[in-house]
């Protein structure tokens, strides 16, 4: 039985644009073939940075293109020593790195501001990473009224923001919310991004924009690090823009994503309504499961094993015991109705503490 | 006036099988799409890897690709806690990157054996860290009888050793020399090298053989720091091997270096004889220069810069005030010339104390 993944937390091959990508690869190698195949400036193919600057309306100068948004994370955090705060539950790899961190606590409209602000009142300079939009692991978008709040903080100087906003294109329904990084005029907020989840992730092309003088500081640490990113890489990612394939594509992975998440949502709903409890995301690549009370995902994921689906516990992302994190970026509709049902047969059909 | 650059450690544009690889990316990514766009294994690409293994006649499970090789540097001393003995000279970047280490100095043989056994009598576990092929910075190679010594060193388990080989197949001279990983049959020494040198540096390709557990370690220090290396990039530079087109290519630059080392070697007989010293590399990038006793070779540079020239003075890579790097990978034959001339108009006639 081959098994249906909840847990990958990627793109199905087919959102992938292999053929374009593969034409773009090769004439951004033969449009500018020493640029891209010596050694480059270290914060990137400049051609690139330059793009991605006039999107965000600052100047290239700011910009720093690195080999995935997981190492712009770590560039980032070499330049910081004060204590960092991370919504619970958040992505798995910032916890697993940070050692020690605070936490915020995540409700369906995001993280809490007035949780947050009496933290701040003492402990010295803090940093909070917000993933405020289709947030990983919840799929959670943070509200445009909380969003004004935080951005004020961070233009006050009570708070640096690192708003890590990997999904914030890949919206099928609904509005789009402005970025913290916009709403504060990047006062204080640092903005990660990257092309994994618009283009494709083994290009590993991220970015963020820093202040000038941390992207200064920034050029040893990297050169110290690799000397210069993939070139080549980030050519192809221009070239895709270049060519204006970037929307089209988004458009259409975010039809094929979205097929999937009404997949998931539907199949919850007649599977499981009344005795569980889901987040409804507008867009990203996860939603978020409470199971009934006393349920232990851990346990819950050995036994869906065997029945040929998988899944990420939610105490991985710092989540309680009963919770779980189900991609519906990587199976089809049909697999994902499949895997559901499987599924939902292994949950007790009792309330979870939520719906009481 | 166009500066003639003695310093950059590069290729000339002319050196870079610019359409090959374009096309080598191209059907890279047409022939395995998914694989190469998505996040793959932690080291690396596999059938990369697996041509890495063939090559180094290793299990896969020993080979680890990163982007570059620097960043194999990072992840090898991640593992060790030990103090690290560098030669001196040597690479800048190690020596910027270890803070703290020991030296043993080099002579035209490479690092004399004789003087890092005392070294190890005492002061716990040690290793080294050497380029014994077409060194950076001096172009020296380490000669078979002391590599023969170190690797009996290690292979006693008196010294781990980290051999870093990008230079070890840009050869124009002599016979190749057997890896200090050879001769060791991989006991206790780290083999490094890149496809930086072979093919091109900004694919940013190269790796690191280790004992199988460390890289089984490694899987989880590669996935904090960037989840997963370039795919496409490792998929390129495989399908470059399997066209054939690595031995032709390489041939080719060979062919191109070597003119440009007998241009410099030439430039300095004809200009330098009886005031300076300067090593005769066999391979590689670069070549030693020993100025007359009490010539600043930092001041140099600056007067040199006026005459549109550059190169590094040695004390960036731990050597004499009066040495310098000269690269002669990146400029041409006929601009070599002409900086070897500009430069030696500014060297004062007197004679270098080693040749007395």
């Amino acid at each position: 039985m081959r098994t249906i993944s909840f847990a990958r937390g990627v793109p199905a091959p087919e959102c992938l644009p292999v053929e374009a990508i593969a034409d773009c690869a090769k004439a951004a190698i033969e449009r500018d073939g020493a640029a891209t195949l010596l050694y480059g400036h270290t914060l990137g193919y400049e051609p690139l940075r330059e793009w991605i600057a006039t999107r965000h309306e600052v100047d290239v100068g700011r910009v720093v293109v690195t080999n995935g948004s997981l190492q712009a994370f770590h560039f980032v955090l070499s330049s910081f020593s004060g204590r960092v705060i991370v919504e619970r539950p958040t992505y798995d790899r910032p916890r697993k790195l940070l050692g020690a961190f605070e936490e915020v606590s995540l409700d369906d409209e995001g993280l809490d501001p007035a949780e947050l602000e009496p933290m701040l009142a003492s402990g010295g300079p803090a940093l909070l990473y917000t993933i405020p939009t289709f947030q990983n692991p919840t799929g959670v978008t943070l509200s445009e009224e909380r969003r004004r709040r935080l951005a004020e903080l961070a233009a006050d100087g009570r708070l640096r923001i690192l708003e890590d906003d990997p999904y914030g294109l890949v919206r099928f329904d609904g509005e789009p919310l402005p970025t913290l990084f916009e709403l504060s005029a990047g006062r204080n907020v640092i903005y990660s991004s990257s092309f994994s989840k618009t283009i494709a992730p083994g290009l590993r092309v991220g970015y963020v924009i820093v202040p000038a003088e941390l992207a200064k500081e920034l050029e040893e640490v990297v050169a110290s690090t690799y000397i210069t990113p993939a070139l080549v890489t980030q050519a192809t990612v221009l070239e895709f823009l270049r060519r204006g394939s970037f929307e089209p594509n988004l458009e259409r992975v975010c039809g094929l994503l979205r097929a999937r998440r009404d997949a998931m949502l539907e199949g919850l709903e007649s599977e499981l309504t009344g005795h569980a409890r889901w987040s409804r995301p507008e867009g990203g690549y996860f939603l978020w499961l409470e199971l009934p009370d006393g349920t232990d995902a851990i346990e819950l994921l050995s036994r869906a094993t065997d029945v040929g689906v998988s899944f990420v516990p939610g105490p991985d992302f710092g989540g309680p015991p009963s919770s779980a994190r189900l991609a519906f970026s990587f199976a089809s509709p049909a697999e994902i109705e499949e895997g559901v049902s499987r599924l939902a047969a292994l949950v007790p059909a009792a309330t979870p503490v939520e719906l009481r």
